[in-house]
């Protein structure tokens, strides 16, 4: 992932007994070698560094192309022989550390950045360009032509916001790429890190941070939403969809294109929301699902596993919409 | 209704011709005839444009003043012979564009009126009234005597707040009238345009916003709530009622007065809810439901039907509050 | 409770003369007799008042250390004989208006409070600390070592922030004491008055807000969150506790160690929450409940009784787990 403008402090790469050091395991073999990027199992590439702590990873891990692995003493076994083994009590945990150690902005949001007063240099832009008062905008931002933002708006570091958007007041953007045609309505917060972490001797490790926000074009979101940041991967909302008020989006939830979401509702971290999908007011997403294509969910659902295309689904845990109807 | 103060560019008037060029529909009659407003079928008056697309409204379109209408081919015959028809294979997106041309403020907010620093025209102001620090008032906003004002509060074009109101800090209101002794408390938006739009070959059209939210006498409304600015009727929150925080209002809904609403409650568009209402924490109400007096809602109950005067229900769906206990 | 720095303009006793009056009631006894605080029935010492209206209390009453108390006809023969009562139709309403007398900023959030720029006195603390741009910080306000706060913070009278902490924008303090290694992300506000009040002649009296916010060691505490101040009592985040985005915790409030409480859930007025519960997205759990240590609340789940240590409970209403899972 091309994150540069969002790390500025990333390290470009660990050596090896760096990471031994960090899992407190006993250093093996290569201790100078370079580590260069933290990736999953299946998305690895040579120089990377993954993590392996669940058999349903089998197949992953037996043809990972990453050249180190943090792995517990059960799954070590099955650990692809050219991957070089990091022995851990707790590969996530140790994992999350590492991440961390490649991206020390990966687990704060960072309010540090140097603002600048984007009023002053309206020369850098098209004169079609508004902005409000009291606006804090960093001087990588990029804004596209006609694009209007409110007051007392906040926009970090690299974001870049495309063409036609509207921003509403009171916002703030950060680590989050946005298309055109966009609309995000006042008092909305789009990109900080979202909420999970572990407990390790009784303090806290957070999940890493380094995923962006995708707002790709044609999106509409409303007042006081948030949509957290993605831990490794990116949290998106595909085209033409649509927030209402008070919506929480978590951690790299992806969401399809021509999607209505009403007020109030949750969508829980990891889920997955195909297209044209349409979820009544106050509803809630449990997280890692999968709702296919074309689904309409019922107000104040609570939908807590997949749901395939073309279903019609309410109630709480919620359920076909001929059986809620029986049954209510 | 008047709302020039929020429409500084609202059109005075549309020619017949250029709605029939909008609706993509063979000019029949009177091109240059001038249409004044936009109404519905019931509350239209001479030189009003309405539309009529759901034979529900069969006795309004009889009886209608308006003197042009767009409707689609099914429900023309049942017409007043007296209107102009102007044929239309949508008819409410049509309407929604020509409530558009009126006014070109009515799909997006505007972020983009020329604030004035409050603080320096006090000369202007009873003594008693109270601005706190940043905050971005329009100077045709009129604000009664000993009312206190926040800091980092936005107050947009028109709006008009009473006597002895507190509003509290980073709040944002616009297309508003604000009544006495009213308590908005911090981060609390007010008068955005709401959620709705229809797919026309694959673009959105919005549903226009012309309406204000009406704040009457002695509201008070909590920390971060949101209430919608009506679409073509207002929203309105009756004298004495109280909103704690999280609240969502739509637009278009009507509360009564003395009503109490818990937190996290959320109203969806165009319902309308009595005197004496109190709802509890969580609930939700679906679109276009009238609630009757004195009715009370049980914590976290989903309302998808009418309520009659005097009724307690909880539950989801909602139900008479003895059902809801013999069957939980 | 040592409140002098939030309540600048309290009164440091009131005469027994001007409490019978206020209660419209008789003067019976020791019109001079100065009352120096305000308590409960249990909590009282020499001195303070009291109110005594509900025979649950029975025994508080009898062996109240209270010198006077707001007393129903019904109660006051119950009333130990030290106590000097006074007779009143609404003891509770009565009560309400002693406290409001005692502290005349205990109805309103105050927003008048002279703010400095902190930033032009970042001498007067450690250069470690870093405060964003366009806050608002009152000069009683402590903030410790190494922590950050972000832009357009408002951080109100008497507030102290530990160490270590991130605060970030957009974010309001008020009437809290903040400990080490806090987490406080932006858009959220903490220590607002509460909802709540009683309705006497159709005008409203309202909950008096002398409580604080106490926020321990080492909690996080999301985006968008509401947490209002105690009324009578503080409400507090036991340490290293963690709330996800939107979570709204009403007025005296108790959660324990260690907790974690995922987006959306509400947790209403008085309830108390033990050690190492978590509670799942877009929960609400009713006022005036005990949940135990170690329970987990189910997502969407409707809380409407206590809950046992160790329990599992979902549901609306919530029950446990394995019921939920056979019914649903």
């Amino acid at each position: 992932m091309d994150n540069n403008l969002f790390f500025s402090k990333a390290k470009k790469f660990l050596l090896l007994k760096e990471i031994f050091l960090l899992c407190k395991s006993e250093i093996t073999e290569h201790p100078k070698k370079k580590i260069f990027g933290i990736n999953s199992l299946k998305n690895s590439k040579l120089n990377d560094i993954s993590f392996f702590d669940n058999l349903n990873y089998l197949k992953d891990a037996q043809s990972t192309k990453a050249s180190a692995c943090i792995v517990n003493e059960k799954c070590q076994k099955y650990l692809n022989k050219n991957t070089i083994p990091i022995i851990s009590k707790n590969p996530l945990v140790d994992f999350y550390k590492i991440v961390s150690l490649f991206y020390p902005e990966a687990n704060n949001d960072n309010e540090q950045i140097n603002f600048i007063d984007f009023n002053k240099i309206k020369k850098f832009f098209n004169k079609s360009i508004f902005i409000g008062n009291n606006c804090l905008i960093d001087k990588t931002v990029k804004i596209g032509d006609n694009s209007k933002v409110g007051n007392n708006v906040l926009i970090k570091r690299g974001v870049s916001i495309g063409k036609n958007c509207l921003i509403g007041s009171n916002v703030v953007i950060e680590n989050s790429l946005v298309g055109d045609n966009v609309i995000i309505k006042s008092g909305t917060l789009i990109g900080q890190t979202g909420f999970g972490f572990k407990f390790e001797n009784k303090k806290r490790v957070k999940f890493p941070h380094i995923g962006r926000v995708i707002i790709e074009n044609d999106v509409q979101i409303g007042t006081l939403c948030t949509l957290d940041r993605g831990s490794l991967s990116d949290t998106v909302i595909g085209e033409f969809s649509s927030l209402d008020n008070q919506v929480h989006i978590a951690h790299n939830v992806k969401i399809g294109n021509y999607c209505m979401i009403a007020g109030q509702v949750g969508i829980a971290g990891s889920t997955t929301i195909g297209n044209y999908v349409q979820i009544g007011g106050q509803s809630g997403v449990s997280g890692h699902l999968n709702i296919g294509n074309n689904v309409k969910i019922g107000g104040k659902s609570g939908v807590i596993s997949d749901i395939e295309d073309n279903s019609t689904v309410m109630g709480y845990p919620a359920k076909n919409i001929k059986e809620f109807v029986k049954t209510r």
